[in-house]
């Protein structure tokens, strides 16, 4: 294991708060000492087992830990996703079956390794503990925390005094999730800066339990292809790290330039002093801020593909927005996405290139519909669209559109 | 089973409130069509099986359902007394063994076949539904309630408003009673005025198990022995209903006037219009308090110990405090109650009437002291006190004192 000063050095990187330093770096003194590595743990949503690079923020810190000979466990929070929303209110809060709850865990695992170590990992349910806990154990756990600390938490406090409804079930949740630091007795816990207070919870809820509390570490959340909401599946603004490349390449290329620093630093591994160039280049114009963002684009796409695929996945960008005519030509017009699939058909009728929706078949049947230079034939087709992105429609040999997803 | 309307007038004596009159009509009304007997519910507490008359409201209450043909479920709380208090903070919340809690059902079992009809009466101890619960199901418990509906009970919106803690567990002891009434089935729950907030939380617990909803039936809390607070063990301002009959008459007895008429409509089953007839005595000086008084403590210790033994202790009493000396004649003092035991010795030097223990345990030995007209001759004896009573203490042959409790 690297020395103490070296692992908070990258431990501090790239994160929001550590809570504390001082006691992660007793933890790692210990652990040093005692040549035992942390536990660090994540929670996931059992639900949505597609990863976005949202997710990668913490998966990367999950690594940094990995990579310094710690212990990572990635905890799959399935025993609240069995119960579902018992008043049935809630849709987000759908009731998974046992099935379902493995099939994601299998999705999950085909995902994380791309960035995670497969040694130092443990995927974890808490259905393992939560489950076979009797009502005296709840109660014990229950006795552990206070109705005015939960309503500390922002969104408690909010409804609580908007008079909006909070179920007692609501209360049981953090503790739930801080009873999984004990049992899994925990040294760190990730989570992103909207996880802190039941971060928190977990603290005391090990202090409760005898336990030596864990160090939170939150990480900062990143914001969407649309620049305004945390990236996340059901807003459809995110980059799933299966994005085939040229998907990927177009979604991190549609982004603002506001955006294009900061997604640097959290999601590459680009040292500080380089990034503090790029930042001047840009800043006194000697940059180009598209050539920075193809930078962007191709660093992220090889990660995921190689450098191989993000390099073809840029050719390909550029033959149809640059090469072949520059944007600025393009007529722009926007669509307003309603799910993440459109079909062909409906899609070339609503740009108004086709009268019909007869028509606009005939034109794909033809092979004269491309996007972004792709061609579609089968006139079935739903198409992928993802809020905050664009892509080049093109219709016959000389019309094309931008369509911008909003 | 009698016709409604009869039923509805005997269950109406004395309560305090009913919630509500319609829907216990209804379920009257099927229980005569359907043959079938209401199930009447009760909790008691495991940790003091003692029962003082004050417990006899309810279950006076109970036993008018069973001469109605009905069920009832004397419940002991045993779940939440094998708990305790998993803080440790609390010394009320005393944790119970199981075989604690066998040997209070015992000691509750022979007292309450005082007033209840044995062939009507079901024993049942919560910890068989609440002991096997898993957290699944707490979950979905814990989802029927919300954290508005929970503050609206007095004592913890009291606490809540003061910033005083109140425990995430303590949330879940309403539900808990709440559930008792699902897992029974309860047609109707009987509880004091105190507890109508939880009586009430098992409705909303039993609509969303799906079941019609019990009725509440509150019952007035009996003043104790010192006219202020509620009747209660832990104040010792109580009459247990297995306190011998000198004693029960004699603390009876000592009850402020202002008292009495409340004790009669409470306690006995003396008819209204005899009550009214009484009432109009005292107002207008025809009726002696004294005498209707002890009419009170007949009544009551004839109860428990028959008209004999009733009659036995009013005679003595009389002996003590009007055949051989007037109350008025007798020197009061006070004593101040620290348990509810008091060694004879103490007192007697306490009463100011021996100036050492040694000369006080002399006088015992000799037989040379009375309490209330019996003699105490063993100088290791513990004499009972209950604040709020009076008792006289003779030493040698002329010296008396009225001891008054406080």
């Amino acid at each position: 294991m690297p020395p103490k000063n070296e692992q908070m050095d990258l431990i501090r990187r790239g994160v929001e708060e550590v809570i504390s330093e001082e006691e992660l770096e007793r933890k790692i003194e210990r652990s040093i000492r005692e040549q035992r590595p942390l536990i660090v743990k994540e929670g996931f949503d059992p639900t949505a087992p597609d990863i976005h690079i949202g997710h990668t923020v913490s998966l990367r810190k999950m690594r940094h830990f990995q990579d310094l000979g710690h212990t990572v466990v990635f905890l799959i929070g399935d025993f609240t996703g069995m119960i579902g929303d018992p008043t049935g209110k809630s849709e987000t809060r759908k009731r998974l079956s046992r099935e379902e709850v493995e099939q994601n865990a299998r999705t999950y695992e085909e995902q994380i390794f791309k960035i995670l170590d497969r040694d130092r990992t443990v995927i974890d349910f808490n259905s393992r503990w939560l489950s076979p806990m009797n009502l005296e154990s709840v109660a014990h756990l229950a006795a552990t925390s206070t109705v005015a600390r939960m309503l500390e938490r922002d969104d408690f406090a909010g409804r609580f005094k908007e008079n909006r409804p909070i179920s007692i079930l609501e209360f049981l949740y953090p503790l739930m999730q801080g009873y999984d630091s004990v049992a899994l007795k925990a040294d760190v816990e990730l989570g992103g800066t909207d996880q802190k207070f039941n971060l928190l919870v977990g603290r005391d809820i090990q202090r409760a339990y005898g336990q030596d509390p864990q160090v939170v570490i939150t990480l900062p959340l990143l914001v969407g292809l649309d620049g305004k909401e945390k990236m996340s599946k059901s807003l459809n603004n995110y980059v799933g790290i299966t994005d085939p490349p040229a998907e990927m390449f177009g979604k991190l290329m549609s982004i603002a330039d506001a955006l294009m620093m900061d997604y640097f630093e959290i999601l590459t591994s680009i040292p500080e002093n380089e990034l503090a160039r790029m930042r001047k280049g840009l800043e006194n114009g000697t940059a180009d801020p598209r050539e920075t963002k193809a930078l962007l684009a191709r660093t992220i796409t090889a990660e995921y593909h190689g450098e191989d695929a993000a390099l073809a996945a840029s050719n390909t960008f550029d033959r149809v927005f640059r090469d072949r005519e520059t944007p600025s030509d393009i007529e722009e017009t926007s669509l307003k996405a309603e799910g993440n699939r459109i079909w062909i058909v409906r899609l070339v009728v609503r740009a108004g290139m086709a009268k019909s929706n007869g028509e606009a078949r005939r034109l794909v049947v033809q092979g004269g519909v491309t996007i972004d230079g792709e061609r579609v034939t089968n006139p079935e087709e739903e198409v992928r669209v993802s809020r905050g992105t664009a892509f080049v429609l093109k219709v016959g040999k000389r019309r094309f559109k931008k369509i911008q997803v909003v």
